[in-house]
């Protein structure tokens, strides 16, 4: 039994600090690094994979909308040609600093408000997957099962790989519960536990309480808070502990 | 005899247009292509690759400063370290692009205010070659000759190709006069005789009226006006009729 | 019988031209000027302020999304509450021009898709609405008559001017017809037809070929070409020979 | 005895924080708000001003260079027009929400790398004095004294403020000593002993061990760290004790 775990990393800009990336390279082993459309810049896109290739963990292109002040989590109505560009603009930039440390970009994953639009619009998945495709065939693409993103990368033969959430609660149809909910967020117990039963069975929380059916051989995992890096570490500590393999998905 | 023609390309953004790309196109064997830095996006740049490798057209990254509202034509006090990321990715994003239309980024030449801040500041050449080395050993640099720029390419044993201007008169010390000066700016006749003497005798015409000797394996010229286009023309139609062999560099 | 006549300008970038704001400014009685967001920076709204008192002509911002890259036609998934400071942000920044110049922001007008969407969503439109009132009072709303902008000028008692295309078809509710459609964009004579039967009668082409009721105090029109240009003169023409007083509508 | 208390505040951007303006506007008594060029966005400039308002703090526009990824640290070559124009943006874009929370800004202090260049350069330090007299004459320049900028402000008739810093050692020129000097950098019990002697005998610490002498009516003190809050908080305390009071320079 092998599971990843993934984070989003790279999320400086500038003088700003976001994530504790650092701690976070000792326990993920998958790397979402931010391309500097919705975060990033040379400088930490450079750091980043320099460590991310010292540690052993995976180099993933976290591509985003071009929007700083929002930090790619608000909807914009980009066109399937702008994305198809924004999206190779980003994969290769990042791959040159992947490259410098050794390695390559493997996946891609994509950030924030795309996430979502891609998931629910199949020509955006398919100009992501057509970016990919041109940079370089063998990226896998990371992101939501049962989505649009796995329909367009199945379509187009592209490696896809599902992610679940440790600390989120799911709907009965499989998705991410609104944070709103009662409910929606798992404090650090019920995520650890959550972790072990989506890589033992398969298996998230619902917010009705039930067990809900989630497809995922990775676990995003966040650092933006000395809580959050804390709760990754535990997460990481159980799974290996209960024998589970977390290693990079490819 | 051969000579290779560049010029600017790529330089719009978003809606905004800056030349006349596809007329310059079939006039020059090198493409400075901006990378997004001091102009240019994603779309323009898939755009501009794909017409230079129909038309057989050398691609090279424009490398500049991080400042579109300057055009990269204001002097930033950037650090090596920093300039090096910069560099290093942009020219990882171009080559996305070059890649999908069926080539790669052969060659770098820093823009505007880098273009004389790294021409006079060893360190800062030599961080633009250390990014082009990490990125692709065999890419080439092109700028002014005799600069720090030939300097730091010389030290590194990176491939220097030097450039001239055919619409420029030049100091007795071979360099560029400034726009400002009386007689620095060369009508479109003299700019043609101008090219020619470079190509073939390889010296310039100089402020004082007299001949500067210029190294040059490349000409610059400029696609920003229906003027400048044409005087594009008639260097490229003199320098073929004179039997030179206008070719890229490499 | 008057008419104002408004149209989009300021929105240059840096280096980058977008229109002949010069000639346009001989032509209208308001100006949509950008505030820096989706278009325009401070040398270009100092310049177009000046010519506008220059000429006697009404100053307005036009303000728009965060987004140069897609020129603020790309709707953003913005909230009530980022939208009301990004709106006194811009009005406040252009009035600084404005006043420098002798004069005052006297109107606002939304761009591109933001115009779209405060036209159907409510809580934007009182957003904007918001941020005007807090800055001054004062201030009028210039956009689509009869959708929650208005609305929401009503509603807080800020005096609304509708405005009308002169170049563009109408469906029979009165909206404008998708470019996309056929006999949507009206040539240069039937657009001076249209100006004239929106002054005096009220009344638009429908794209059915109908008539469409348009209540518009103001008529927009563009300056990005050569022909819009010469449309714009030719639609003041008209409207000067016809014995409308064309004028700033407050 | 009176001394005002000033601080770099409101520098996040979007989800990215840079200091604890909360705290630090119970410690100063004038908040240089930065504007959204080299820092700052609508939203943070909002609720800088509300705060600084409600605790009675005076607003000052804290301009820069538009410089995001510099953080307006990194001199840029902008020329005397060009900053005069972003100036007059700056100041509208802050006044807007100065006077949404019920009052103006009152004074100017440039910000990093513009603060350098203007005080030694004084095309530069005219430019700024020009856009604040355009915009309004009563506003106070706030900055290094016997400079460019003072001479500016003095020619001009504008009002002109010293300040000076607690934790930094001086030059015997009474300029701060460069950060890299040893002894440059002063701990906190040492900037708690300046601050009072700047206050009391207008005397700061040599970078040599003498004293020297500083014209200051205001000390600048930070919060991007916690122990800058603590040493804040301990200035202000002191010099509180001390019987100085402490209040805005106006």
């Amino acid at each position: 039994m092998t599971l990843d775990l993934n984070s989003d990393l790279g999320e400086g800009f500038g003088d700003y600090v976001m994530a504790d990336d650092a701690a976070m390279l000792d326990v993920v082993t998958s790397a979402n690094i931010a391309c500097g459309f919705h975060a990033g810049d040379p400088a930490i896109m450079r750091r980043t994979c320099a460590l991310a290739v010292e540690r052993g963990v995976r180099i993933g292109a976290h591509v985003g909308h071009r929007d700083l002040a929002g930090f790619g989590r608000r909807a914009i109505a980009v066109t399937p040609a702008a994305l198809r560009d924004e999206t190779l603009y980003q994969i290769g930039a990042l791959d040159g600093f992947a490259r410098a440390a050794g390695d390559r970009v493997r996946y891609v994953k994509p950030h924030g408000a795309l996430y979502h639009q891609a998931a629910a619009d199949r020509a955006l998945a398919d100009a992501i997957i057509a970016a990919m495709r041109e940079y370089d065939p063998a990226l896998t693409l990371l992101g939501p099962a049962a989505t649009e993103l796995e329909h367009a990368a199945d379509a187009a033969g592209t490696r896809f790989v599902g992610e679940g959430f440790a600390d989120r609660a799911y709907t009965p149809e499989g998705l991410l519960a609104p944070r709103g909910l009662p409910g929606a967020v798992l404090d650090a117990e019920a995520a650890v536990a959550q972790a072990l039963s989506i890589a033992h069975d398969g298996k998230a929380v619902g917010v009705d309480g039930g067990a809900v059916a989630v497809s995922a051989a990775s676990i995003c995992v966040h650092g933006d808070t000395p809580a959050a890096v804390e709760m990754a570490r535990r997460i990481r500590a159980a799974l290996d502990e209960s024998g589970t393999a977390v290693r990079a998905f490819a």
